[in-house]
């Protein structure tokens, strides 16, 4: 399966901060981690609900158990990047996130991603995530395919 | 009061990490209170007591009420760095800590700087500090102010 | 003069991350300096010019010299915030930025604070900014004056 | 290979900082690959230079071109953290990092990871690094897996 077939879910925009940056004069590894959450959050908020109510809400933390990123083109200070993020695959108590980061001017690919997170309560102990966000996920998924099968 | 008269409380050691340059090619400024927060944490372990507890056992928050750096000159990758930390002042739901940051090859002063923080409850509200942390305070300044006067 | 006689040049928008937050529920301290710059960077692309050609083209750099911040209420994770940025003052080779930080949901401020900057070559020595910027910062803190002078 | 056929060859010892912190109360995932690079640091400067200069004085770079962290355990606020770095492969132009994350005063591993690094020069393009430090990096490897034979 390649990047091309995962339609994606979200789109985010943000633009490269100085101290984002190192001094070999491109954005710092470790922050495009950091783009990934923008992302990750976005998509949430898209789906219809919240990353801050899931947490203060429904006492559900979807902690980071695997990320990682590779590196293709280095982003500089004042880029702007594009940064979309899809649902690769959920279950009850896990999701996997995959992620593209663009430059916009000259739709250079960046670098590509994925996290996989499992769901949690306040004291870390895996849960099934409540079901109108396992359902909002699924259909999510089950959209994305419809629109890949009728493309 | 010059702060040659401020006898330093606390000595903190680091390494400028790559993560911590900017594209200019030395440490990015906001760092600089990173910093004094390491130098902060260690000063309250040497009074015997350490932050982490203060939070956890008696719900005492110290909350950043002002913060202010000048910067002397520029810190580079891989500089070992010296914070010295002191106790400017005390009061029961109030303290002030002051910073010198120096390279500790040459010797040089790389910036100043000072923090204000007020006591809180995890609510954030204003409260009195318990009173083994007010004693240690204000020990840790008289014991400073007689090294100064027989010195 | 008080912030009210000071007409914003610029305002930025940008969402609080979950990076930028720290145990206490609150964004970590440090960040708001992160803040002040996108403020102040958004300021000088709205003059005309881009802080990024002015490193790589004019060999001009706007190092900090001095950043105070004064935090009047915590930011919170998913948090719309909005950065004020003033010019202050501004001379051939220092330039004083003025910040407010607000939330833009219930208007609350959060924070305050300024920035010094001196104005160096490549090599961290102190220089005059080249002409096109200095009659850039002077136009834009006149035109605010004559706009206070009218209301 | 498992990882404990893997000799560590340099260790790093760090205290969780509160600005490493998250409002989910444990170290933000982020900043781990920010600590992989303190060990990858370290580990450098154990086998007889230092990143500084290969970068100061040969022009050549180590741009990370993936990387991966696999989470176990959370880490909290002034944890005393332990990195664990060993050289996975090295070749010419590129170099494996592996790295385990542990806390000292109960031994928990918290997470393991790995990094790969092409070498490039100060325009990033692909070189071959100078041969002082291939030499260096194959005589780490050498030396380990002799210690793996004879124990």
């Amino acid at each position: 399966m390649t990047s091309n077939n995962q339609k994606p879910c979200s789109e985010s925009r943000l633009r490269v901060r100085y101290a984002e940056t190192d001094q070999m004069g491109v954005v710092y590894h470790a922050n495009y981690f950091v783009w990934f959450e923008v992302g990750r959050v976005d998509l949430l908020r898209r789906l219809g609900f919240n990353y801050k109510d899931m947490e203060a809400q429904d006492g559900c933390r979807i902690a980071v158990a695997d990320a990682r990123c590779r590196y293709k083109s280095p982003a500089f200070y004042d880029d702007q990047i594009l940064v979309r993020t899809h649902i690769r695959n959920v279950r009850s108590s896990m999701i996997h996130f995959g992620y593209e980061v663009l430059r916009e001017t000259d739709g250079a690919l960046l670098a590509e991603g994925e996290t996989t997170h499992i769901v949690t309560d306040a004291k870390m102990r895996i849960i099934s995530m409540p079901d109108k966000y396992l359902q909002a996920f699924r259909a999510a998924i089950d959209k994305s395919r419809l629109l890949q099968e009728t493309t």
